[in-house]
Parts: structure tokens; sequence; C-alpha cells
């Protein structure tokens, strides 16, 4: 999300942003047209919206295929409610206290959850919209409601196997209602770093370092599997379904259309939606080159191609293009998704090396490659500074991996966070839910 | 969907129906801006169609991952058959029941199977366009038929397990060419229950509690599974493949965008699309809404959070905000969601104590949370009154038992329901398909 | 795609086609009016494109629900890296090789690597932009790769559990860099089918027939499975997970929309959006046919329904109707799927009888089905002529098979295409790749 977001009914006084678009809008007064636009970029925020949140599908099956079938039952329960305590807690606090804009208070917040809240109201006239001319607020919050809940996905696959529900439920809920987006807010609210030039148009540091921080925070504090690391050595412990992890990786391409081509905020005019396109067509071939460098650099590595690595390598693809999809030629962006498929399968095993247990190899993912992308920025668009994004990138890191220590901390403190020994051995699942994912399938 | 459908053609002379969109549109007159409409509104139906078409695959996977495995050949063969048998016979016959415009008759459906049929030419103009200004038929066609198969799709689910396919197939043709589509067209053909001012947005009674109406007739009529209910107590039979039965619910809950949003009927105007938008961002809070509710009350009641009452309960969120998604403010969405999920957690052991077997839940889900989103429209919405909705849901239900039952019991004298007790003890996989779903996987 | 792609940058001073769409398009100078066209024509392939890309996932969920779970992990990185290296060769090569406009060379396609590529600029004008009133370059590149793709799907399906990784993605390279590419253009590229008068709306011979006919010859030339045609009988094979056969079913049918659908290139206009609107009812009612066709043939001639043949059923419908999927009635196009569905039923063991093994039945559905379907055009476009069609399938499949014939044998020459037989029988997954997608379940 290259823009500021639009104003919000509050503000409706001020100026209407020119947003970028209008070099190419269409002549103001012509009502008609300005409906289209209005229209055209609601749509982008609907389409966009429901492919994110295909997203949290595809999380669920990536990672319920690459936990042991003892913990599945469990992984799946945590994606459900993550995803459903995010859509409540970002719209409780979260949206407002990312979009700043003089509305937000305790009393505000509570009556918002029996008023309007931040939807326009039914049935709406064109003058009457909110910020008409740009987008409906109800799409608006649709789509960005979607880039918080894919922040709390991203932690979920890392901590697997161990932690219990609950922390892990309550962290989730500080993560939408305040970590999230107090920092989001800070690129995508106007904040201190957009106004320092710091350019991240999807985010690769906004959502997916992110993620990946609040994740490592909370692997290091958590602790590895037992077993993991016995005696100096490495155990692997591979994941029960690949088949779903395939699955979760095709739905996370898929839904990053959205994510990535979401993000240009607009498509209401000719050169939106050829920046739109622009954008998918990139995040496709940087896909497409993380998957084959990781392919590669597998075999030549392992002398065997390993499908983890590729699935990983793909999404790594992903992540590393987030940041800029739009400036790059097709060219450059499979090369910035090929260095991203690369650095997993280096970083994979280097988390190991450093005895930090992923379940799922989502920090080398969101986080290693979400700061590799963000950096990549300045290769394609030379509005970037290397000094601003890496003094964000640093800025969102210590801010999150404070703010998710602490409230990690106070939850082992309170409550522990992780399962008891015998639990983690014999499953989550029966031991903390009573029911098995594949109840019928013997284990070999 | 909260208008009547566009008229048919053959209608055309009549005045063009002002769908309540004027207020917000473009200066009639001015033919480029309708033809924006007209593509805004179709596009809606295309893109709606194909979310709730992706149900269809939600239903089979949610179905198929909570039978015992070796039925799931049988599920998924239902499933797919149903969903065909859906699209043929609504054709045939149904979408012209349901808009009785005076041009149905046994001639028209019979020229129809060869002729142009419900579609427009091939290259229309806009001025022959058959309700230029509106949509094409053909998006409305491809829209109103998803729905039709949706409510078939609600009935395999709770039958699993016993009943034969060619009676289910049987079944399901009647229900999709006749059931559905005369009851429907009582309020969205514009019948006497839409004339009684009765008000359904998409479909709590129209759709879901038909569905959950035939399917809870149908389990009476065909009795429970052999060893469900013994010496008065229930033996829990677990699904045997929950990664499944969440996948299932991801694809229903991103389908359910389609299902809700697409039918506001229209997004040509300011008006509509920011309609849209409040539906799709009302419908996923009360999933939300639900799911929460369901992990909370189950926490409190079992002491162990249930994994498939969350998928059911945010099922019941959906389903309980799809009779009003469009006036409540997100907190009353998040609520009429929570209260959906708080009611399945209870109707779902209820239903066995009445012994009524319902394989997947879809009962307490479709028919009960149908009854209760119905009768929340007018928490909401001062156009509803209690007593029309509460009659409309008596005179849909009465109407659904009566015919549903006439046909199962019709069926069981002429072919019978059930599979014989050995072939339901081993599976109906190998005894009616000789396929097993996964034959190289032994049970536990 | 009935037309013509637009002009590429360099033909820009070339007039405009009119594409066919001029009848019902916008008055020539408002400019508003223009922008819509050229925002929904590009919507269009963008909703397309990511519809097709989600094909991708079904093809791959589709195969490792059919291969033997030994195989599983082999058949889902075949079908990622196939997809990656698609998207990355129609890029590098595909693409300019599809729409020889003058501006393909070597050094063309060498800076085009680094430089803006096919992509117009960020940011566009309108009056900039490469096709002004048509749709952007970019939008049209992302839905094009998607056919190219599709095509290199189809070949790994009937080619799985005998061959090994690295000859099949280097004939994926061929395919589709050259072949695909090429034996396109005389169609889509208005090459000389094209100007012979051969019709192929979406590809039912250009994608799904060449697919085929690649496929065949990889089988004849790589030879059926151990032990599938032993002392003259056939030994059915049965798929390891019939549940994730299905998704991939769905899968499929919901990216048909977008492959059908999109192909009518343009939806800016009343006509173009009612075409569109009467191809996805087609297109589904085409499926719904094939898949009925298939139960009710599997009943009367294995007195079984067969899921399997069901599903391929479905498929050949979606196949059958992808020739012309605008001109046929409802009734006309449930009938053209129809067909396709019982040709599966009768074609999938006569290729048994062949020995030509097919380990999912791609050959039936993709090559059989999509010559009946490019024939079926004749009975519904009074623009096709029957000795055309015929004529340009028999060129099309000499060429495919010759050029990849020639692909398979030096292949085979130079690194062998097969697996040793103790590879073979033990599974690919153990010993090509290490690892098993389904290491905690026991293989019955």
């Amino acid at each position: 999300m290259k823009l500021l977001k639009t104003l919000a009914p509050a503000a409706a006084l001020i100026a209407l942003p020119s947003l970028g678009l209008a070099q190419d809008g269409p002549t103001p007064g012509v009502n008609a047209s300005t409906d289209s636009v209005f229209i055209f970029n609601s749509l982008l925020f609907l389409i966009g919206g429901f492919l994110v949140f295909w997203m949290a599908a595809g999380f669920a099956m990536l990672e319920a295929g690459l936990v042991r079938s003892k913990n599945v039952t469990m992984q799946l329960t945590k994606n459900v409610a993550l995803f459903s305590l995010a859509a409540i807690f970002y719209y409780l606090i979260g949206y407002n206290l990312m979009y700043p804009l003089g509305t937000w208070s305790v009393e505000g917040v509570l009556s918002g959850v029996w008023g309007p809240g931040v939807l326009e109201a039914v049935g709406v006239t064109a003058d009457a919209a909110d910020d008409y001319s740009y987008a409906s607020t109800g799409s608006d919050f649709f789509f960005q409601l979607m880039f918080c809940a894919t922040t709390a996905s991203i932690v979920s696959g890392t901590l697997a196997e161990r932690i219990k529900l609950w922390p892990f439920l309550i962290f989730t809920i500080i993560l939408t209602a305040i970590i999230y987006p107090l920092q989001a807010s800070w690129k995508w609210g106007g904040g201190f770093l957009d106004e320092a030039g710091f350019l991240d148009f999807a985010g690769s540091t906004v959502v997916h370092s992110v993620g990946g921080w609040a994740a490592l925070t909370g692997a290091i504090i958590l602790g590895p599997r037992i077993g993991k690391y016995k005696d100096g050595r490495v155990t692997p412990i591979p994941g029960s379904n690949l088949t779903l992890a395939t699955l979760g990786t095709f739905i996370l391409w898929l839904g990053w259309f959205g994510f990535n081509g979401g993000s240009q905020l607009a498509m209401g005019t000719v050169g939106d939606v050829a920046d739109v396109s622009r954008i998918f067509a990139n995040t496709n071939t940087a896909a497409a080159g993380g998957a084959i460098a990781a392919l590669i650099t597998s075999q030549l590595l392992f002398k065997k191609p390993d499908l983890t690595m590729i699935l990983n390598g793909a999404l790594a693809g992903l992540v590393s293009i987030t940041a800029e999809p739009l400036t790059p030629s097709l060219g450059a962006a499979t090369l910035i998704g090929a260095v991203g498929g690369v650095i997993v399968v280096f970083a994979i095993p280097f988390m190991d090396k450093l005895k930090i247990d992923d379940v799922v190899g989502a920090i080398p993912v969101h986080l290693i490659c979400g700061i590799w992308g963000t950096i990549a920025v300045v290769f394609t668009n030379s509005d970037a500074s290397i000094g601003t994004q890496l003094y964000s990138i640093v800025v969102v890191g210590v801010f999150t991996v404070v703010a998710s220590a602490v409230v990690w901390f106070i939850l082992k403190a309170i409550m522990g966070l992780r399962v008891d020994e015998e639990t983690e051995i014999n499953g989550l699942d029966m031991a903390e839910l009573g029911m098995e994912a594949y109840p019928e399938f013997s284990k070999g």
C-alpha cells in the first residue's frame, strides 16, 4: 500500500488527498465517471480482500501439512481462531489505532461496537459517501482487516506443536489490536516512517517482517520442541501431509495477487489498472523465480530437490516482491524473487544452527525475505533510499521484538506458554482438545 | 436478495422496476453510464456466482472430512452429482418456475432445452439487451443457479453414511427443480411472502432453512446410523479428516462473500457498491463472531475447545447474518453471528437427545440458525415485522417438510432409502461403489 | 480466445483493430467511457487470469489424489516446478514467439529480461497506454501466461509415477517456450490457421489437445508403469486419495470460468459482458452434463457409479465446451458436455486396450474431448467449417506429436526418461526426493 489511506469520516472537511492518481484520472466534475472510479476502487478492495482472506486458509493448510498428525487439530483450531480474533479486535481497536484521525477514543470504540462504526450508511448517496470519488470505507476496512489477520497467521506456524492454545490466542489479540496497527500507522497511517520516505508497497516489512519478528521472539522464549536439538544434532521432524502443504502454498500464491494488487489501492483509471496488471504479473513471476531458485539450490546443496524448500521458495519470492511489486520489470521481479528463494534454502538450516525451532520456516520466509524485499526496493524504485529502508526495518523490528517479548513474558508468567512434556510428546490434539485430526489412520 | 429479480424478456414492455437503486444512480439518458451500470451489475453476478459455486467444493470437503473414511467416496460422489443435477434441473424447470412471468409452460421448457433458453443473444447490442440498464440475464441465471445448488448441498451432509445414492439424487432433482424454486418464488419471485413484507436478504430462510428442513425430514424418515444411539447412550462417531473439514469451512466462508454480497443484486452505483462493501464486512465479522462464540462456549461447556464446534460456529454465524447482512453495524453483525455460534454448541447435542442423527451438524447450522437469522432481521431493519418473519418461517417450513416428506416416502416405497445393514457397517464405498477413497491407508 | 491479441507496443502505429466490439461500444471520443472499457477489459484479464492460475492447484490436487502415495511428493514437486518454469519461459521466449510482431529477436529477449519487457510503464497515462481503449498489456500477458502453464499441467498427470523429474522439467521448458507458443500463434497470433477460418474460442485444440498430444507422445515413448499390463490383463492401480482428486476437479471447474469467460477478451460493453455471462453459464452446464453423463454411463456399463469417471466426466464436459462456449444454448452446451462425459467413460478403458498408460486419464479428457469440442463448434457456430476444424486439429496434432517426440527422444538419449525399476517399485518419493508425502501413515 503505497499511499495513505483515505480520510476517515471525521476528517471529511480536510481537502481530499490527490492520492497520486490525479494525473490520469477523469476530468473532475463529470459525475458518471467519478462514480465509476469510486466503484472500481471499491471493487478492487473487495476482490483483493477476499483473495487475502483466502490466504488464511492457505496458512491453515500449509501449517496443518507441516506439523505432525498428532498436532493437526490444534493447528487448525489456532488458525480459525486467530483469524476470527483478528477480525474482531482489528475492528474493535486496531483499525482506529492505525488511522488515528482524531476520532479514536475509548468512548468512540465502545460506541462503535453498536453504532455505525467504520461503515458508511446503508444506501448512501454519492454526495454523502464518506470519501466520494475514492472508495467505500467498508471495502477499505474489509481489505485492511485481512492484512492484519495475515500478520497473525505468520506467527502460528513457527510456534506450532508446543505452545498452549489460550496464551497464543491472547498474544494474537494484542498483536492484531495494538502491535500491528500501531507500527502500521507509522507507514500506512501517514506516520513518521512514511514522512521519512520509507517505501513498503504491500508490506514486506509492515506485515511480513512484523509477523516474523513476533514469531522469532516467541520461538526464542518458548524454546525448541522436545527432541529437535538433541546431543548437538538436528533431528528432522517431517510434516505429516505434503499435499496439504502444497495446497496451502498455491492458496497463498493466489491470495497474494489480492495482497499486492489490491495495495495499489485504486483501479479506477487507465494508469491504475495498468499498474495493478504490472503488479499481478510481477507477483507471479517473483513466486516462480523463488520456487525455481529453491529447486536448483536444494538440488545443488542436498543433491535432491526438496519440496518443502520449493514451497517455501515460492513464498519467499512472494514476500520478497511485496515491498515493491510495481516498479520492477518482469526480469527484475523474477530475480528479486529468486534471491528470496536462495535465501530460504540457506536460512532454514541456519535457524537450526541457532537452535531456533521454526516448525514451518516462517521466519526465513516472512522475516528474512521481508527484510530482503524491503532492501530490494532501492534497486528498482529511485524514490527509495537505502538508509531510510534500513532505518525503518530496524525501527519496526525493535518495536515488534520489544512489544512481543513483553507480551510473551507476561503470558509466560501468568499462565505459562508451553504445554507440559507429556502432552507435547503425545501430541496436543488428544491432551488439549481431545480430538484427533485423522482418528482412523494409524501412525507409522 | 432483497429485491425482485429483474423482469424477464417477455415482460420487457412493463416499466423497468426502480429496484431501489434510482436515488443514487447516474442521470438517466447518459448512455455510457448506463452501460457501466449494466456491466457492473452483471460483473457482481459473475463474481458472486463463481464464489457461490466454490461453496459446492466447500460442502464436499466439509462432509468428506466429517464422515468416516469408509463412506468418503460416496459422499464425494453425492456432492459432485448433486451440484450437476441442480445445474441441469434448475435450468430445465426450476428457474422458470421461480420467476413465473407468464413465460413458463411445458412447451417453453421443452423448447428452452434446445432454443436460446434464458440467455441473451450472442453479441447483443445495448438496445436489444433483455433488461438493458440492469444486468445480463445470463449472469443473473448463473448466480441464481448457485443458490439452488447450495440448498441441495445442505441436505447431503445430514443424511450421510446410510442413504443410497440414487434415491438421494432423485430427491435432489425434485428439490432443485420444484421444491426450492416454488418457495423461492414466494419471496424472490415477487410472490405472497414478498408482498406480505417478508425480509430475507440472501436466504437464511429461502435457502438455508429449506435445505435444513429437507435434511431434517430425511433424517427422521431415514433414521440414525447403526450404533449411533445404543442402549440409551450417544456414541460419538468422529469424522475421518478434520483438515478437510476446516478447508471446507474456509471455502464456504469465502464463498459466502459472493452469497451475501452478490445478493445486493447491483453494484453499478456509489450506493450499491458501498452496500456490497458493508455486506462483505458484516458477513466476515459474523463468521468470526460465530467461531469465537463457539470456541468460548465449547471451552466453558466441555472444558476443551472443540474444533468441529468452532467450524460449525463460523458457519452458524454466516447463516445467521444471511437474512440481513446489510443493515447491521459491524458490532451488531458480530453479535448476531455470535448468537448463532452459541446456538450450534447447544443444538448439536440437543439433536442427539432427539435421536436425530445429523452427521455434519447441518440442521443446527442451516435450519436453526437460519430461523435465528430470519428473526434477527427485526433488530436492525425497521422495515421488518416479527410477525411476518415468523409467519414466513412457518409457511416455508411447513411447505418444505410436507413436500420433502411426500418425496422421501414415495422414494422409500419404490426403491428404499437406506443401504442394508452389512453395507452400512462395512461402509458404502466398497459395497455401493467398489472404490475406497484412501485405499492405501489402514484403518486404526 | 476468439480474437487476435491486441497489438504489441512496437506496432502501435498500426490502426487499432476493431476487435468486433465496436458495434455496441461507447461513442468514440467520450474519454471517460473509453477509460471504463479499458479498465473493464483489463479487469476481465486479471480475474480470468487468477482463476486460471488456480487451475494449477487443481491439476496438482487431482494428480496427487490419483497417484499412489509413494509418488505424491514427486507429483507435487513436478506441478509446482512446471508452473514456475512455464511462468519464466513463456515470459522469456514464448510470449514473444506467440505474438511475433516484428519485435522478437535474441537481443530483444535478452534485453527484455532486464528491461521493461512486455509491461506498460508504471503509472502510464491514458494517451501513453500501449493500446489505449483496449486493455493493459500486463493484464493480457498475465492471462496468456496461464494458458501456456495449463498446457504444461496436462502433461504431468499422464506421465506420473515413472518419469524422472529433470527430463520432465526440461520438456516443460521446451513446451512452454516453443511448442505451445508456436502453434498458438497459428490461431491466436493471427497465423495461417486463423486465416483459414479455424475457430477455437478458448483452446480445446490450442491448449487441451496440445497438452494431450504431448502427453500421448510421452506415454508411448515412456511405456506403461511396471505391473500395469501383465499377462495380457489390465491391473487397476487406484489413486491414493479421492478427496484430493475431487477437490482438484472442483478447483479446475472454478478456474474454467476464467479460462473460457476470460477468452471473450473484453467485457467493457453491454454485448461483451452479456457474452461473458453466456460463457459462464454454458461452461457450468457443460461440466454438469459431462459429470451426469459419466455417472449414468458408468452405472450402466459397470453397474456401479465410478467417482473417478464422474470427475473426469466433468472435466471432459469442460474441455468439450472450450472450443465454443459462447454460441451454444444452455441445452446444446449441456449436450456437448454430456457427449464428452460419455466419451471418457469409453476412452479410458480403450487407452488400456492400447496399453497406453495414462495415470490420470488426461489423454481422454484433454485430447479426445479436445478434438470432440473442436468439431462440435460446427453445430452451434455457422462460421465454422468442419473441414477447417478437422484440418486444424490434424495440423496442430502432427506438429505437436513430431515436436514432442523429437524432444522426448533427445532427452531419452541424453539423460534417460525413466527411473530405474527399483525406484519405480519403491516409489519415486524416497528414491528421488528422499521425502514422503505422508510419512506417518502406514501403507495398507
